[in-house]
């Protein structure tokens, strides 16, 4: 069994971060809550820095170890934002990163990581060969292993998203995020608990990739039969440190079609006049499909990222 | 000879649109700063209300209207922004609206001045049809038109964005806008001269669409030869009422390529992560067409709007 974080510890993690994160703005837009019939809040993590949330937990991470753990730098296995979070956030703090990434990643993506001073190894395009080729860069460089979403200091770090949100909209009935490896979520959800009187988490999943869902259903951490889904930040699957915190402080999930994300993702560009990802639509996506239960509620929307390849957007007449 | 207007005129206006739109927010990129050399504050108009600066000077100028005048109505030609500006500044203020657009206007354009409430009454689409119509429903309606950039209280309502941009970062070296009709750059220059030490505007404007550097070449208000370029709001011409204060207050005006438009354009969407027009663009292609120029200056630039067709970007690989 995990001990279930503390208020304190939400606390200190925002601290600790603060000046190493952005505090991002929140945005509304008249016509969507029209067209929703809800009152709603986008906390906008496509502005931060590296151009998501994830810059958050890598920060609080890297910043919970022992001066002789950073002298020896740490490894993830990434081929998404974790992996420019982990390298920004190690540069910031005079850390050594070593970014382990399958061949197929684009050259943008591995471009990033060089550009914020990560040295990328790379890997089959397979996680067994991931986990492997981690595992080999602790033994040989004493590295310390951050995993992506299924690690404490990094749960409490996505967490302080929530936190700025309900400082700036205190009275929140509800905050949706999208679910992929669960740390958002879960961090989510903490602070929810924690911040807010009577606040709930809502996730979005795509039914190409819900093992979330179905992991509540089951009781037990189920994994994806499937990823085929434009919301690439969400193929991850939860672990055994994020699973009990979702299990216990999470609302529900909801399941979403990719042309519901698709949708949800033009009406987020069209009238917020912003660029977010396609992972980051599905929890519109899934108040959207709901809006009838969430009718003249005051909501809030984790805008989780805005890291796309415009040359590949899905928008068609 | 057209009277200048003075400071007073700007402030007055700006405290009488107050109320009826956002102060946008002022963004920066720590990228974009390193790729231009200079320091860089971009006031996002995109987040403005319908998406664009042009309800500034909608607003102002339906305000400066007579009880009478205000009870027939107003009357403009647009197939652009200025259309959904004028309905929307209009049906805030309680006025009826008629908005002459072509024939060819697209449905989406239509849908957003009909859900504003403005009355559509579609035309040829030439000037000259436009400006006959226009004409016929002041007759018949006795509305009063209002020109989209060559209107006095149009380009003073334009001059706001520049003044909370001003109030937000005092001691910027240069202002960019991109140039079309002049209402927004004459308006800028104007802010720009009166609540700056010594702040300069400079213009970008398409090669493609370039009356305005003719225009200030030749001493007298110029003709586009063409309008080939994507960026669809600056296709428009100069006009008496803007041109001397063009002439007086710019310092300059540089032409652009349709490639170096999109390529800022992406540096925008990419870095930003906001949702630009290609209007917007013009105006940071401008100085990175001669950012040796502008070299760790402190710059300004108007990003005027955000309304795009998501169907039509021109982002490839």
């Amino acid at each position: 069994m995990i001990k279930i974080p503390e208020k304190s510890d939400l606390l200190e993690a925002h601290k600790r971060i603060k000046n190493f994160i952005h505090n991002t703005p929140v945005l509304s837009s008249k016509l969507i809550n029209e067209i929703i019939g809800a009152n709603i809040f986008f906390k906008c993590e496509n502005f931060q820095k590296m151009g998501a949330f994830k810059i958050r937990g890598a920060t609080n991470a890297i910043m919970q170890l022992s001066e002789s753990q950073k002298k020896k730098g740490v490894v993830t296995h990434s081929s998404g934002n974790f992996a420019q979070a982990l390298a920004l956030a190690a540069q910031s703090l005079g850390v050594k990163s070593f970014i382990v990434m399958p061949t197929t990643a684009t050259q943008v993506k591995k471009d990033a990581v060089i550009g914020y001073g990560g040295t990328i190894i790379e890997c089959e395009p397979t996680l067994e060969a991931r986990e492997n080729t981690a595992k080999e860069i602790e033994q040989e460089e004493g590295a310390t292993f951050i995993h992506p979403s299924n690690n404490m200091n990094v749960i409490l770090g996505q967490g302080t998203a929530c936190i700025e949100l309900l400082d700036e909209q205190s009275d929140l009935d509800y905050i949706f995020t999208p679910v992929g490896g669960g740390g958002l979520i879960g961090g989510t959800a903490l602070s929810a608990h924690y911040f807010s009187d009577n606040c709930k988490v809502v996730g979005g999943e795509p039914f190409a990739a819900d093992d979330a869902y179905r992991s509540l259903q089951s009781g037990v951490i189920e994994s994806n039969t499937s990823t085929n889904t434009i919301a690439d930040g969400l193929k991850t699957q939860l672990g055994d440190q994020n699973f009990p915190i979702i299990q216990k402080y999470v609302e529900k999930i909801i399941r979403v079609e990719e042309e519901e994300i698709v949708n949800a993702m033009r009406l987020i560009w069209e009238r917020l006049k912003i660029v977010a990802e396609p992972s980051s639509a599905v929890a519109l996506a899934a108040l959207c499909k709901e809006k009838e239960v969430y009718k003249n509620k005051k909501i809030g929307i984790i805008i989780s990222g805005g890291n796309v390849d415009l040359s590949k957007l899905p928008f068609t007449n």
